[in-house]
């Protein structure tokens, strides 16, 4: 059996396990992140469908049902070669119907994925009302939030890439240009660094910046904007960057309160950073970074959770955020980017990924988180 | 009120109409097609809720919850002009809750976006267990599906654009390069012609081409081979293009089935085309191209429905397909494309985009359906 086969394998039968912890009789995996984590393959999700049945006791027995038409693109795939049963559908057919008939009669609970499509879960649902539906999140996140060895290497590659797009900020980012310019120069350059497609680049310059989801506009930079950078995507692996640091335009006449706005954030995110180890609760790394900037008075300007998880997906398990007690260990990573929002002025994130290890952070970024001031290039 | 906000306005209206003729209290709507359909812009799913909720008996009430940090996003928008109210939550409140206190107490049936992913769905499920759920997809189908004249020119655009890069594919179809390296050029060619992204692109050379949804590979095209080339994405407005030629590479020995194969899909396609008219039903259209196919003895080769509605969705209603007995009216759009898939062999598909019209089908595509032999290029 192949390595990804090996892999399938071991990871069906370890979901199977925290199915059966939580008395849940089959997990229900549908096309996405979940779906490539298990099988190492993503597939479109789209009105056909598809969904990989693991049922608790038996995980060797999973069973995908999907489209006929679908059926040729997992030849020779490592799901195939775990031993995966294929149940194909045709159009016109009920595949709801088709996929509990395989499963059998006394099913009591399925754990359904977080991402499947209401509808699709609806149907289910209405081929057989007694079955108790819940989310299978939180089971398969329990795989997913803890990054083996490779895993980690893949977002350490990532991360490296990020960061070179990060330290050529200076060949986009000037007065005089359009976000929505720069934004479209620094996508490019996300691909020829090695990222498979630019997922999300977010330029928010001057009072664009304190939406902190702002994307990219017609707006002009002017000299001494704040600008607010933050980028990622996926690369062929399918593990995600996101990295975003807040940049000064030379020139004008910057907010005063910029430049100490900036070291606030920046020291907040080292704070963060410093807390993590092993054992820390997620909720404590919140609270590490939103101290710092709530003791200088600007908590009410904080108004983002300090982090999400990342890996195949850009947010997954664990989120950073109060209420998450749940204790950090080895190999779980995640975002960490606090912020300050100035309505109507400007905006500072910066933002690292970080891999728990047994001392502490690993950083996946290593662009430097120091006020950078762009100067216009010499053209 | 701006030309945009009056649209928003006028179709959440129409849409409360067909949520009262189905007896539903409240139409869901998550960020994806529905909501870019109903005020004009898209914005991205993610673990935080967004919802548009929209009361059946008083629309101009709609309230769309949404993370705080994404609120700056609608300043200045249609939506806004259209007076839907904002509600906010930050990360660690619960926006389930407050949804439906926004709505009261006595809501009966609610109408769920079909795109909403089956975590937000159970949660909101949770907070109000009595509330009945049910898919919202045909509700907001029975909008989106007829076409208004200014959707009808974005297919028409696009078209024209898909077409575009279907005329040059001797600039990089041939054979001793990989479907990958074929797919990747086209890819870029997309974007020239005036899509947003490329967002399916199909080459599917040889014995692949049996397979209607194989994307693309390392294989190496060969002299003589048939090769389904099916390609599409969005214009900058969201509107989609779709459109499959099968084209033969130059030289070698073509199997000698594939003329004979490629007439006969030809045919279909076009009888198809030619039943278009009001008042004939979805599935007299399926029928149509495959009585041609059947009647020719390839019937069991002909493994997918004749065609899918399209718009801001590749794929969305009607659905052309045996059982879908909705008679065409005026304005909706669908793709015709039979197909004959050989397993081993090669396949056979040809797709063109159509829009009903009072005298019948107005195609959006307009490249060659006859056969064409791809000459190596002279360089």
């Amino acid at each position: 059996m192949s390595t990804a086969a090996a892999t399938t394998t071991e990871r069906l039968r370890r979901l199977a396990g925290t199915a059966r912890d939580a008395d849940v009789d089959v997990v229900l995996v549908a096309p996405g992140p979940d779906l490539a984590y298990l099988v190492g393959r993503s597939v479109a999700s789209h009105e056909r469908l598809t969904l990989l049945a693991v049922p608790s006791d038996a995980p060797d027995d999973a069973v995908m049902i999907l489209p006929a038409l679908e059926r040729g693109g997992w030849d020779g795939s490592p799901a195939e070669a775990a031993g995966i049963r294929f149940v194909t559908w045709l159009d016109g057919e009920d595949p709801y119907a088709a996929l509990l008939g395989e499963l059998g009669d006394d099913l009591g609970a399925a754990a359904v994925d977080d991402h499947l499509p209401f509808l699709h879960a609806f149907r289910l649902q209405s081929a057989r009302p007694e079955l108790r539906l819940r989310p299978a999140g939180e089971l398969i996140g329990e795989l997913r939030m803890r990054k083996e060895p490779h895993e980690i290497e893949e977002l350490a590659s990532v991360g490296a890439a990020i960061d070179r797009v990060h330290r050529r900020i200076g060949e986009w980012l000037r007065a005089g240009r359009t976000e929505n310019e720069v934004a479209a120069d620094i996508a490019a350059a996300l691909v020829e660094e090695g990222h498979r497609t630019a997922d999300f680049v977010i330029v928010a310059s001057g009072p664009n910046g304190a939406s902190p989801h702002h994307e990219a506009s017609d707006r002009v930079i002017e000299a001494g904007d704040p600008v607010v950078v933050d980028i990622g995507g996926p690369n062929p692996a399918g593990y995600n960057s996101d990295s975003t640091r807040t940049y000064l335009v030379a020139g004008g006449v910057p907010d005063p309160e910029f430049a100490l706005v900036h070291e606030l954030v920046r020291t907040a995110q080292r704070a963060a950073v410093a807390a993590v180890r092993p054992g820390a609760t997620a909720e404590s790394i919140d609270r590490a970074a939103r101290e710092v900037i709530e003791q200088a008075g600007y908590g009410e300007f904080f108004i983002t959770r300090t982090g999400h998880g990342i890996g195949l997906e850009v947010h997954e398990h664990p989120y950073i955020v109060a209420g998450n007690t749940r204790p950090l260990e080895p190999g779980m990573a995640f975002s960490i980017e606090p912020g300050v929002y100035l309505p109507g002025r400007f905006g500072v994130r910066i933002e690292d990924i970080v891999v728990v290890g047994d001392e502490g952070a690993v950083l996946m970024n290593t662009s430097a988180v120091d006020l950078i001031t762009v100067q216009p290039s010499v053209e």
